[in-house]
């Protein structure tokens, strides 16, 4: 089957992963991502020589595409969050943030799918239960939020964000929706201004570039940062996938 | 003499260096600055609530009156470059070089006050001569360029660059100058316009905040690309200190 190659749909760091992976590992595979946007994702992979295709408006759809494509040219599908082997390996910044920060009373992550935020809650409520899982989604498209909410996977209206990475609708059925309705302690939206300051916080203390993604964690971190004083606070930023047009608009803003 | 504390002048890292070591020690320490530019500096080594004091306009005047007050006040001054302990310092960057990269055939390094070239530089000949060390300066502000040149630290007038933290004189009688004598293989020098380009080419394709010092380094690598194919280059990322004002300038060019 490794020879079939692989399918997959995602338009960020899970796209770049199975791009260089099998792009080292000489394995055919094709990455679909949304029609619009994420010309920074694509170019990066493209620079991989792993060919890509646009297809739908929502990343729901583009998965649910990918999906059958992979079902019907008999190739294996490695879905972006909907997968244990593949929250299994986020959870291993759950293991990282242990070890560096024994002392960790929260941690903040950006939730999509959800996957990011099921792997770290997962190893950290199986080692260190008190530390509090703190959910940040865009305000704009806060998929995961509304289904935690309504205590269902539900269809919730998605409009444009700054946080590429986690924007869209849920896959019907997604074992991340029961895990971080377990690990999830808390979940904060954030509006699109305010991941645009986080960006250019970040920018401009740390020198680091980060994603709208990563913005968005760590203003639902500056939205409640009232609340955790004294206390040792981890936010996760998860990629740096942002295009120099992207950028120009955030520092002009 | 330590709890009297340290002066230094620098407008880059090692500025911060100083001041995060004082600050985590709680030694006294004053880090001065050029009259004009190096905001970003400035304002990270302010957030460590180390005073910064603003004296001359080319960094060989600042760390030349620096050295003074040092004197006067029996207080120990820490230079930025003309040190034999700082310049060792610098040599761990060869160190990691050689274990990452063992095939190393040639290194791409900015030279300001030559402290971070002559370190990794005498490195690398003590342990693999045949690397290449290839000193990178702006044409703008060519100090030790032109030192090596004339076979004599002398005065090199100097104009404003996007690399500041190589920018300006050398002081008289630096001993980085007679180890850039042998250790630097080559020097190539570039434009502004290609120090930008560079900047925008690191920020665009791997995600990464530089400063001109380590865009000068990139530019020199791409002046000089043809004649490396199939080699083994590296070239130093010497440090992200940017301010949002140059970096959305840089973005805009």
């Amino acid at each position: 089957t490794r020879s079939r190659g692989v399918v997959t749909a995602s338009s960020g760091n899970h796209g770049l992963g199975v791009a260089r992976a099998a792009s080292k590992l000489g394995v055919p595979a094709t990455v679909f991502v949304p029609n619009e946007g994420y010309d920074d994702t694509t170019e990066a992979i493209s620079r991989m020589n792993v060919p890509i295709e646009r297809v739908g408006d929502d990343r729901l759809h583009t998965e649910q595409y990918a999906r059958l494509i992979a079902t019907k040219s008999d190739r294996t599908y490695l879905p972006p969050y909907n997968d244990p082997a593949i929250i299994a390996g986020q959870g291993t910044i759950g293991v990282e943030l242990m070890e560096q920060l024994p002392s960790l009373d929260a941690v903040f992550i950006a939730m999509g799918g959800g996957g990011l935020i099921s792997g770290v809650g997962a190893y950290l409520k199986a080692v260190a239960p008190n530390v509090e899982v703190v959910g940040c989604s865009p305000a704009a498209s806060p998929a995961m939020h509304r289904c935690l909410e309504a205590g269902a996977i539900i269809d919730v209206p998605c409009r444009a964000t700054l946080s590429g990475a986690t924007a869209g609708g849920i896959e019907p059925g997604a074992i991340t929706f029961d895990i971080c309705r377990e690990v999830v302690d808390r979940t904060v939206l954030v509006g699109e201004a305010h991941i645009a300051a986080a960006m250019r916080h970040i920018i401009g203390t740390h020198h680091m570039l980060i994603e709208g993604a990563a913005g968005v964690a760590v203003a639902g971190y500056q939205q409640l940062a009232s609340e955790y004083q004294n206390k040792t606070v981890a936010i996760v930023l998860c990629g740096a996938n942002v295009s120099t047009t992207q950028l120009r608009k955030i520092l002009a803003g």
